[in-house]
Order: structure tokens, then sequence, then C-alpha cells
């Protein structure tokens, strides 16, 4: 009854706050999820939208007419607008760029000039600048006229043509003598972030230098916007989320509430592509149909070879694609790798070769079938340490995600690689 | 010649920041790096520890007397001692105690009592408090007196007993009056984080309220230290890097360029478990046997219907652990999940047991095997998608993390699964 969501709407818009109801919308089936939303106040649906994941704000948006996202969105940032309007249709999303304010409108478009993953796609436009030549009275006395936003940590200095110059510490206008001139106490330490440059640099500029906030720059060296911290977080566990998922195929901006056909969809492509990379495999072993039938253990043993290679090169595979994302690994260092890698290889190929080829003699006591499982372990592990260190660079060089696609081309690999040398060194010495 | 290294130790300690010069380390094998720390100076070895990861401090602390560890150390924050101190022997923990001036010996005492992935472990105990009941002026007399550190955002406000009472933040001191009390601008938003409270949760307060640093307090509601930011950017990287990881069966703060016997050594242990349940899916295999020397191509076609079992399991499986890692999935909506993975499964399994069907009779001309491969693929696919739901939360009730343990255990599921149906409904049908 009325009673029941007159409770509703005053919790969501009186105890919750606009993250804790987006955590909430993306905890939910999409069909829950659009009668949540309505009962979101008007003055609340817009900050709630910008802390919804890419494929949940897309759906809700696309319920929308542009004039009434025009309403919803009156009170968010214009980085936070920027981006959802990349999420809609652009027929709805330049409507709804006309129905803006003319100042707000020219922000937005001017961010819209930078793709979604550089630094000019992640910052904020609401600049506080002041000039290197005033003294620290004058710098209090029109900070005082601003409302500044809690997390404030430093301003901005510019010369008179808005070129970046440095920063200035809150702290320091705290401590500092009224009269004291803002060249002397400001900070060249920083340095400006260039427009184009990507989110993960970005992030990795803001850990090196700890930083709460950082100046972004244009091509002419002009101040035109900052970064703060806590969209710098966003990137980083996206990207990390990103690693995750796409070794499974999946999406780190899909919703995980979303319905059976659509999450179906989402991963028959993935699905599809194993299925091919397994018939490769198989086609290897049929190959060897005839060796099969008078020897059945080679069946049964078969995938056991496969899937030690298979596990060996995924563990190099991720460790070369998560040391190339936080720099430790590159070109310089690959020949080092590789070494070290067919080391491992060899030692940890030869240790499961014996372990492998005793327990083969214990099933089926036979010494020279123990003799061929041991040594295509230890070749198919040993190609698969190489394939799992050279496939990332090899990829990554074709501008081919190594995350995405990597696990599925080395499991190809290792599939055929055991195959091969297994049923193929049992072929030559076994009949 | 001595000119080299002259100039390797000019780079070093002057053109290169402590981070860079972590970040160099941790690029660089084992060998070269204790080379290259040697000539890293005194003044800056201290720092340049609290920026390498666990495995690589570890290896430089290990090779120094507690004398030496002290003198390197002398600069450095009580929260970072506290964490390497984690890391080494005890016996030289404790001797490197002992040598401590009172006051910080003390202080790293107590941080060691919280657990490394609690509030407690992650704060740093250098707090600037102040007292609700005086005024802005007083607060800025007493700043003037202290070095605040440039991220400063905040400062605490406690009574008399130090309990927390609420943040201050600077901003506020820039623009209200001399005369305002601290009671009437102090915020109370930001709740005390309990010292036992674990790591993730700390993050999650962080990215919820967009926060810089945030107050800890004990069990009494005594404020004992302030966590910042920047610690809370490892944790998240740290946690995301270990969901990734440890799907391979590795260890997020292990060196990448230990050397072969080490990495041998720490990857042997998850071959040996994979090999097991490789032997395990063999065993099952076996019991076939007399079926597949009558047809052959059971052995051929076994393979793919235990890998799209595996790749439909581990689909579900990556979304179920980020989704609880996120915070997204819970027992709640557990029943929602297991219907709709068993529609993704239904549709899914039943896409590819047509076109699995349709490529066997291309490939054997034998519509009755076609049948079994398809059924067995639609069982399998939806047992895989119902198991990769499942496995997170009964791995996590019985306190096992999901992320290390539920790839294998999945895969072991789903060969046997495959094998059985697909051999099974063979034997039964075909033969």
């Amino acid at each position: 009854d009325s009673g029941d969501f007159t409770a509703i709407e005053t919790l969501f818009n009186h105890n919750l706050s606009t993250v804790d109801l987006a955590h909430l919308l993306e905890s939910t089936p999409s069909k829950t999820r659009i009668l949540l939303w309505s009962f979101i106040s008007e003055d609340n649906q817009g900050d709630v939208l910008t802390h919804l994941n890419d494929d949940i704000q897309q759906a809700l948006l696309g319920k929308m007419s542009a004039e009434e996202i025009v309403e919803t969105i009156q009170n968010i940032e214009s980085d936070d607008l920027a981006d959802m309007l990349q999420h809609i249709s652009p027929d709805v999303s330049d409507r709804v760029l006309q129905l803006l304010p003319i100042q707000e409108r020219a922000q937005v478009e001017g961010l819209l000039a930078y793709p979604e993953d550089t630094a000019g796609g992640l910052m904020n436009t609401d600049l506080i600048m002041v000039r290197a030549d005033v003294n620290v009275e004058t710098v209090l006395r029109y900070l005082r006229k601003l409302s500044l936003p809690e997390s404030l940590d430093r301003v901005w200095v510019t010369d008179r043509n808005l070129n970046y110059q440095g920063s200035l510490a809150i702290t320091q206008l705290l401590t500092n003598r009224p009269d004291e001139l803002v060249s002397n106490i400001m900070s060249s330490d920083i340095k400006g972030i260039d427009a184009y440059a990507d989110e993960e640099e970005v992030a990795q500029v803001f850990e090196r230098h700890d930083l709460v906030s950082a100046p972004v720059i244009n091509a002419e060296g002009i101040l035109i916007g900052r970064i703060t911290i806590d969209d710098v977080v966003d990137v980083i566990r996206e990207n990390a989320d990103h690693n995750m998922l796409s070794m499974a195929g999946l999406d780190e901006e899909g919703d995980i509430f979303a319905p059976v056909v659509k999450s179906s969809r989402e991963r028959a492509v993935w699905l599809g592509i194993n299925m091919a990379t397994a018939f490769i495999a198989a086609a290897v072993m049929s190959r060897f149909e005839t060796s099969i039938a008078q020897i059945v253990a080679l069946a049964v043993l078969s995938p056991v070879v496969a899937s030690m290679g298979g596990i060996a090169g995924s563990q190099t595979l991720t460790l070369i694609i998560r040391g190339m994302a936080t720099g430790h690994i590159t070109r310089g260092n690959l020949r080092w790798m590789l070494l070290r890698e067919l080391g491992v290889g060899l030692l940890n190929g030869g240790l499961w070769a014996l372990v492998i080829g005793a327990i083969t003699v214990g099933w089926y006591h036979s010494v020279s079938l123990a003799l061929v499982i041991a040594a295509a372990i230890l070749v198919n592990i040993c190609l698969a340490v190489l394939s799992g260190t050279l496939l990332p660079f090899v990829l990554k060089s074709a501008n081919i995600d190594p995350a995405l696609s990597g696990s599925v081309i080395l499991t190809t690999l290792t599939d055929v690689f055991g195959f091969l040398t297994f049923l193929g060194l049992a072929t030559a010495f076994l009949l």
C-alpha cells in the first residue's frame, strides 16, 4: 500500500547516501531496479547516476527523453555529465547539449573533445586559480568569496595567459604571513598532466607522488582542468577489474544483474571462440585415432598432458600481463624473463615429468608409456612457459589486449602442443 | 671504473625519486638488485624500502643486522616501520625495537598490536587534534607552530579524554571568522573507523565518501590514528591484484624477478594440485576405456565437452567472486543469481549443443553421436554455471579464499561432469 511506498521514499531520500543508492541499484535485477529508481527524488537522481556503472547508467538514461535528462542532471559536475553523454544515443545527447545553459554547454563540449580514458576525460573544469605576484591576504580574501569543496588541498598558480606555473597548498595559506607573496611559497613539484595522457599514466603520477589533486594542461601549457584522487581511485579499480574479468571474456562495465538473454548474448561470443579452439585441439587429436584405438590409455592421459601445460602457461601469462600493467616488465627485460621462465619450465617440467611418469607406471604397468608421457610433460611445460612469456608482447605490439585474448590463445597452444608431443611420441615409440 | 659508479650514485640520489628507485629495484633481477641497492644513499634507503613489495623488502632487510636496519629506517613513518618489522625474523625485529628511541618504540609496538590488513595496521599515529570549545584563531595559532604535511585536509576534534567527536576541514579554517567556535563548524559526517575493521572495509568507506583522510578509533572510542588515501590506494591495487593472481595460484607480494629456483618452488604447489585434479578426471575417463576402444571419436570429443563446461563455469565464477568483492552479490541475491545463471546455462547450453551437434554430424556422419554430445554439452554447461555460482559461497563459508581455490575446484568439477555425462550417455545409447 501507499504507506509502504512513502516509507521507501523517506528511506531512499533521507537515510541513504547517493553512493549507497547507486550500490543498491547495482545489486538489483533490472526489473526491480526501475521500480527502485522511481522512488529516488529528482534532486538525487543525477548524483546517483554518476555513481552507477556504464551499462546501468545507459539503461536508465535510455528510457528518458532529453528534457527529462536535463531535469535530472542539473546538479552534477561537468566531467560526469560529459561521461554520461558518451553513453547515450548521439541524437539524445545532441538534444541534451542544446537544452543546457550556454556556459555549461561550452564546458561539456570542451570535455567531450577528450576520449573518456585520458586525463582530459577525467578532469573537472572548476578551477581555483591565483596569480604568482599576489600575496597570501589577497588569496584568502578571494577564497572567502567562493564556496570551497571540503577536499580542496591546493589552488593553481597561473600567469595572466592562464599558463600553468605551479600550485599553492592550502596549508601554506594557514601558516604564512598575510604579506608573503604566492611566488615565494608556491610549489612547482607537481607538473601539469597533458590532457591526452592515458588514464593509467595519470594513476601512476598520483601514486608516485601521493597526490590528492593534479593540474591538466593543453598542448600550449594552458591550465584547463584538475583531476582529483576520487576519480583516480575509480580508474585503478576499473583497470584492475578489467584485467581479471577480461581473462574470462567479461566486461568490467557490464551489469552483474543483467537479465538472462542479455547475459547469455554477452557470454556466447567467448564460448564460441573457445569452442573453435577446442575443436582445433580435437582435430589434432583425431590425427592419432589409429594410435588411440590401439592403446586406449593414450585417450585417458592426453588431457593430463594438455592441462599441465595449460596451468604452467597461464601462471606465466598472468605474471607477465600484471607486470606489464605495473610497468615492471618491458621489452628491456624480456630476454632475462624468457631465460628465467625456461629455467622454471625445465625444473618444474622435470619434477612433474618424474611424478607423472611414476604414476603412469603404477597405473598402466608400462615403463615405455611412462617415458613417453614424462618426455611430453617436460616439453609441453617448457613450451607453455615460453609461450606465456612471449604471447603478451606479440599481442601488445599487434594492439590486441593481452588480458582479453591471451588466455584463450595460450590454452589453444598448450592443448595442441600437449596432444602433438604426447600422441606424436607415443605413435613413434610405442606402436 | 669508479667514474661510472659516481655517475650512477649521482643519478640515483639526486635525479630519481625514492618511488622511482623502488620501481627500478622491483624491475631488476635479484643479483643486480643488490648491486643497485648499494648505490642508494643511506638517507634514501629507508624511504625506498617503504615503497618495495614485501618479498623484496624482506630479502634486503634479511641481509642487514639490527644496527644497520636502525640506521636505515631513521626517517620513515611509524606505520611503515611496523609493517616492515612484521616481515623480518622475530629476533632481529626485537633487537631493532630495543635500539629505537623509547617514544618511537612505544608507538611502533602499539601499531604492531593490530594485524597488517586492518585499519589499525594501515593507520599513522601522527595526529593533529583540537578541542570543540576553542575558536578558529586558537586552532590557527596552534597549527602555525607545527610543520604541516602538504596533503593535510582536516584536523580531528576530540574531548579532553581524546574521545573522537568529529573533524574540521582545513578549508573551514580559511573561510570562517577567527572567533567562530570549532563546535559550530566541525563536521561529524566522517565516523571513526574501528581499529580492527578489515582493510577492504576501510577502502569502501573512503570510496563511498570520497575521503582524503579518516580517523581510527579503539573500542572505547578514543582517537588513536588516521588513515590517508595513499595507503588506501595501495590496498585497492593489492586486493585487485590478489584476485587476479591467486586465480593462477600466484602471490601478489611475490617478487616478479625471483630467481629460477624460488619461482619454481612457488609455482610447483599449484601445478601439483592441478595434476591431482587432472588425474581425478583421467580416472573418471578410464572407467569408459572399453567404450572408447570401440568408438575412438569419444576420446577426441571428450575434451571439447569438458572445456565448454570449464569456460562457462569460470565466467560465472569470475563474475561472482568479483561481485562478492565489491559487495554487490550477497546471500540475499544468491537465489536470483542461481535462477539467472540457470537461464544463461539453458540458453547458451542449448545454442552450443546445437552448434557442436551439427559439427559432429558433419565430422563423424553419426546422428546418434551428435545427439549424445549435444545432450552432454547442455547438461555440462548448466551444471558448470550452477557450480560457478554456488562454489564461492560454499568456500567463503568454509573460510577458504574463493579466488585462490575456486578455479581449480571448478575445473575439476566441470572435467568430471563433462566426461561422466558424455561418456556415460555414449555407453548407454551408442554401444
